[in-house]
């Protein structure tokens, strides 16, 4: 007997913003296995007696291996049970999607992928700008700012990424960014670049700063805080 | 008395992939502007008696002039009423959202800005795969295939574009992704990199098409099609 796995989108974190499929998976579910960042007023859609499994990833700390995450995936699903792993912001955008599929497939586990909304796609509705704009913006990037072990991944394409006419949305970048941003002004970007510094968006701690890109690595030298953040750049509507 | 007007993003197709926020606007809206891809059964969400108004905004098909849009739309909202603006995807992706938020800020009427799923995320989903990968694809962007008049737009970073470490998806390309797909093998993409074309993304019509860049060229210069498409390439996941 083997259990079906409704992998859930549960976009920036305003309940609200969850999808009604998103919360139709919830209100079947028999276990839920949430990130960090998926948690609180989310799980209340979850029926009473439903298992909840918090399964770490918590942007600055220390987090299960995702090994262990998959091994537990498995386990929960070969039980028999709908189980729903909740994953924050848009589960194909820098969630680690790729592993967990690969372990159910091998243990021979259906599944679906319930798509939801990208954080970056909330920061920018929240600081009232679009992400493309018409001439100067026809272009739209996404990257992570640390690897593996949490640092600057060693072969960004920087070229791409200093491009000033598109714009660049960089996720889990806080503590990179002033190193990035070295590299970014060195392949062509002008530091006076306009830069969003938007944590947590979408809930009851959401701030959002405007100020340019060499401001912005100067800031985060000094201090970045304990909010999830993302950074965008480029040239950023100013309305 | 002026109105409000609520940019309410309505995802990719799939009515359950409204946000509980979207059904509640559009719920409560005396008035809803939309585009054909939003429409069928999303509207029906809207309380009986609701304006509803197409206002054009179909792949391939004359449109109403996007000035048009944006005075249609402060009208309604000087009439006192609450406007939903609906459109399709994310908003803040190539929505033309600038335009009207500029015109509703000139006429002094307040608004608010609902995310949504972009077709981008919701056609990965429908694929099975991420739109990132830990190693091989830390970047994800997404371009138009089109500029105003149609064609493809002169001014394409195709350096970036052409990056096979990188999933690039274009919007509205079906039509010009032959002569983009020239310049991005001129420019270093690997004429055989992996592509998929996705179409009518999570509604009935929904098809996808594996195959690779130089293939998926050859096919759209033979046949089209009516159905808006997404086309993404790069390092996608075999799964």
């Amino acid at each position: 007997m083997s259990g079906f796995v409704s992998f859930v989108s549960s976009g920036p974190g305003d309940p609200e913003l969850l999808t009604l499929k998103a919360v139709n998976r919830l209100q079947n579910a028999d276990a839920v296995l949430f990130d960090d960042l998926s948690s609180g007023p989310i799980l209340e859609h979850a029926r009473k007696g439903a298992d909840l499994v918090g399964v770490g990833k918590r942007a600055g700390r220390p987090s299960p291996k995702q090994s262990h995450v998959s091994r537990l995936l498995v386990d929960y699903a070969q039980t028999g049970q709908r189980v729903v792993r909740l994953k924050s912001g848009d589960s194909g955008l820098f969630g680690r999607l790729e592993e967990e599929l690969v372990a159910l497939q091998e243990a021979g586990i259906e599944y679906e992928i319930i798509p939801g909304i990208p954080s970056a796609c909330a920061a920018a509705a929240a600081a009232g700008i679009p992400l493309t704009r018409r001439a100067t913006a026809r272009r739209v990037q996404f990257t992570t700012g640390h690897d593996l072990t949490g640092e600057l991944p060693e072969n960004m394409n920087l070229a791409a990424l200093a491009d000033p006419q598109a714009t660049t949305v960089v996720f889990m970048g806080k503590r990179t960014f002033p190193k990035m941003a070295t590299g970014l002004v060195q392949a062509g970007l002008p530091a006076d670049t306009p830069a969003m510094l938007a944590e947590g968006v979408s809930t009851p701690n959401q701030t959002i700063t405007r100020s340019t890109v060499s401001e912005l690595a100067k800031q985060l030298e000094q201090e970045i805080g304990d909010h999830p953040a993302l950074i965008l750049y480029g040239p950023l509507a100013d309305l």
